[in-house]
């Protein structure tokens, strides 16, 4: 049997008009993770749950590293001194007695529900005051379509559990000739994004300037929210974008691509 | 111009090989929408946040009952006096002064993160302590194949608003015998899911037996869960499943399939 993190096998029954066989399949894995963080100066460190988060094993310290930059609850992947897996599916982040950290941006958190990111104007806002200096934007025109063709293809080819399970979204980042630098997924496309953007913080810093995201579904407001916590300037989805997702773009100046499939795509956002 | 609740037009920049043209296209609207409650006895009655949630204009009344229903934050449809609109993207749920609500089932929520349901096993147990005694469960052999590989075209044919934006996810619920009850559609799958509760709860109460769910995506263990909240005894899905999604069916007896797609399909629990 095939071993990769994040994929598990079971015996299903496939039906097939009239005919039924068992067979194995691979289904892509959910579980929660429970993640901590631990703040304050040394003599008077305090740690909390921060949140709980459904998503599929693998990459986790990525994802916590992603996470706490895109949801702005730090502010310099620097800050973050040591990620700590403390049991299965519970994982602490241990801040810097000097990181800012910001209690209003957790119950932020708190209040976003379900493939949220947060509210409309208000996190716009909040994201441009902490995303703002670090984000140098592209245009269209400095972008080469042949570049954006190949890009799905490139990415399918490098995702290791997608093919197997169907269950997965892929968060996938470029540089602008179209060479591949990581590649994340998740049964959760936020959680794809955020551990892309934390591996990407940890290798080579924030802004990820001159670098394109592909993401293998549609873009929502939150993609798109983390893209420019990320100083990503140029996101491109195989899917749909939202009205939302558009709006956000246009306010960040985010050139935005949508339906890149085949030799075809919208600009959204140029 | 066609004029759809949740559908937005612009006009966007259609590349395709070399050329590029100016077109419209037609968005699927993404908004949040505060949700508010007001609980308590006559003389202490209290309003507060129980979340914001981005979602689809549309429905709004039917996606805050399904939401409270399967949440868990009220037992009955019928402990929701009313739903009323306060401002654009703001609304209120007055419930009766008999009604238990449960403030730990919003901390809960609190909890939970994006495109979440909850925390594995304990939320499996919180939801069967409150869906016990309402779910009449089938097996598979009560199912006819032929209904279900019609389910999909049904759904499709029915959905107003994909074939324009590509972007919505929709659930739809039928009759053993493949009659369409409801359908209704969001960017987010758990809206869409809630607001075919909540639609669902007022025009023939809970639970939902003796039907047929069908999700135009991936099965995920939150809307299993919201499925087990509900009463739906089958689950079907266009998409893959995830295996937390396949413990919860096991765990409640909900028969789940998988890539409904032509005329075929994966039985993951019958």
């Amino acid at each position: 049997m095939v071993k990769i993190t994040g994929v598990t096998a079971m015996i299903i029954q496939s039906v097939s008009g009239t005919e039924s066989v068992d067979k194995e399949d691979f289904l892509a894995v959910e579980e929660p993770l429970e993640i901590w963080v631990e703040h304050g100066q040394p003599q008077a460190r305090i740690s909390r749950t921060l949140s709980i988060t459904m998503r599929t094993p693998g990459a986790d310290e990525d994802l916590v590293r992603g996470f706490l930059l895109t949801e702005g609850i730090v502010r310099h992947a620097m800050e973050i001194t040591d990620v700590q897996l403390l049991a299965e599916n519970k994982i602490l982040a241990r801040l810097d007695p000097t990181a800012e950290f910001d209690m209003s941006r957790l119950d932020r958190h708190f209040y976003t529900s379900s493939s949220c990111g947060v509210c409309g104007k208000t996190s716009i806002e909040a994201v441009k005051t902490t995303a703002v200096g670090k984000f140098h934007p592209l245009t269209f025109r400095a972008l080469n379509s042949e570049v954006l063709y190949a890009l799905p293809d490139r990415l399918r080819a490098a995702q290791s559990s997608f093919d197997l399970t169907g269950g997965l979204h892929a968060s996938a980042l470029f540089s602008l000739d179209g060479t591949l630098l990581a590649l994340r997924e998740d049964v959760g496309r936020h959680n794809a994004l955020d551990k892309l953007i934390g591996h990407s913080a940890t290798a080579s810093g924030l802004p990820l300037t001159n670098t394109i995201l592909l993401l293998s579904g549609r873009a929502s407001f939150e993609l798109i929210q983390k893209a420019a916590m990320a100083g990503i300037p140029v996101v491109c989805a195989v899917g749909a974008p939202s009205s939302l997702a558009v709006t956000t773009a246009k306010e960040f100046g985010i050139v935005l691509i949508g339906f890149l499939r085949g030799r075809r795509f919208n600009v959204y956002n140029g």
